[in-house]
């Protein structure tokens, strides 16, 4: 595959992807960042071609992937580019009817994962859901995630927007609760590492029973004079109640509705 | 250490432990639930004597460890027994006030970890977290925990009583949260295997950055866009939005308390 990238925007996503794309030994033509600062640094940071100036982005590409923030898509896909290139966002909650009639080779490469720019990982092991405007764009496209990624599938739109929705689940919301627990933890003197065994286990239990089998603690079992006392412990922490209040119920209640 | 030990109850933590017990080569003398049938699963699976007659439990072993409901703990405690042994509970949220006289030389044994009788684990790495009458046993313990896991460490009850309370956030309400999305995946007719490698590398992350540092995702970034989007979803799942908006709302006042 000789075709040149551009890639669009330099958050966690493209700085993510675009390592990723360099590791398959793809050619990037260059980096955009509206924030000069940021395309300075990203580019710095692969040592590519950067610019924060749409003029100055090569119009030959073959593909130009937009993994700017939900807000900033729209505003950026109004620019004339490359009408004959394929044109990629990687959001997930965003439909490809943002792309105008001005692109019209386009898709959504969509990688299921939570990245941070300081924290690497193995983006071969990175679900990538694709979708595109045409099939044979949508194989243009599969060959492009392929090399990415050994988790390529195609879905539809509203199934992408449903998986972003569980993710933020599964993720965001999970690391709310490392994050809480880190506070706890720390209230007590103790450092959060003691609990990352338990994280662990916690994770790698659902590779091997479901949720639902996985689930454990007072609130599954009823045990009110366990949660009674966890609820006094949190007599400084009232959105910590909160949460733990209504975390607690809707356990119990999915826990009964098995029965 | 020739110490014999029996282990009063059957459940997940007992199960476990009694595991631990048998690999690190201590002898086990007797396994006891209240419930027959649960003595005769649990003595059929380890190939241990069994019952479920307090009258047959033998009164020479050096330590009774008891794993069992914190409701059902005050009267099982009851029973005069071995007033020379160590006697140990395992129970996150319970003082060692429980003992009482008749049980002079006492302690806790609390593994910080999530258990289920069907999915293994390795329980070396269990962190043991102890606590003992007296120096004594408080040695006597530590020797007997130092031969189960790595990582052993004495807490107060204070300590333990808030380090159970952060393992429920980062451990069942976290797993609760795998359940919703597998729910809401499974909406969308697709597996909750696409959710593992984000639930692995959410889990990951916090061993390299703070949960704060390693937070992500639309709350996070204020996103309000696509909070409507996913609260629009959820419209057949009322308890699912609530979550969704508690926790929203948590993020994102603890990231604004972090500028």
């Amino acid at each position: 595959m000789e075709k040149r990238v551009v890639v669009i925007g330099t958050g966690n996503v493209a700085t993510h992807l675009t390592e990723a794309l360099l590791s398959a030994g793809l050619p990037v033509a260059m980096l955009f960042s509206r924030t000069p600062r940021h395309a300075a640094e990203a580019g710095q940071r692969f040592q590519l071609p950067y610019t924060s100036d749409w003029s100055e982005l090569p119009s030959d590409a073959g593909y130009y992937i937009y993994s700017v923030s939900d807000t900033a898509l729209p505003e950026v896909l109004e620019r004339k580019l490359a009408p004959e290139a394929i044109h990629l966002h990687t959001a997930g909650s965003i439909g490809m009817d943002v792309f105008g009639a001005t692109k019209p080779r386009h898709g959504v490469l969509y990688p299921l994962q939570t990245f941070s720019k300081n924290k690497a990982l193995n983006f071969k092991d990175v679900p990538l859901f694709i979708e595109a405007s045409s099939p044979e764009v949508l194989g243009e496209l599969n060959q492009l995630a392929s090399l990415l990624s050994t988790k390529v599938r195609t879905i539809s739109t509203a199934q992408r927007r449903q998986l972003h929705l569980a993710a933020v689940y599964a993720c965001n919301f999970v690391n709310h609760l490392y994050a809480v627990a880190d506070e706890l933890v720390q209230d007590s003197g103790l450092p959060f590492e003691v609990l990352i065994p338990l994280i662990n286990e916690t994770a790698a239990k659902v590779s091997e029973l479901t949720p639902r089998q996985a689930q454990t603690g007072p609130a599954l079992r009823g045990d009110q004079g366990v949660m009674d006392k966890h609820l006094a412990l949190l007599h400084d922490h009232p959105q910590f109640r909160e949460l733990y209040t209504l975390l607690s119920k809707s356990i119990a209640d999915k826990g009964s509705s098995n029965l």
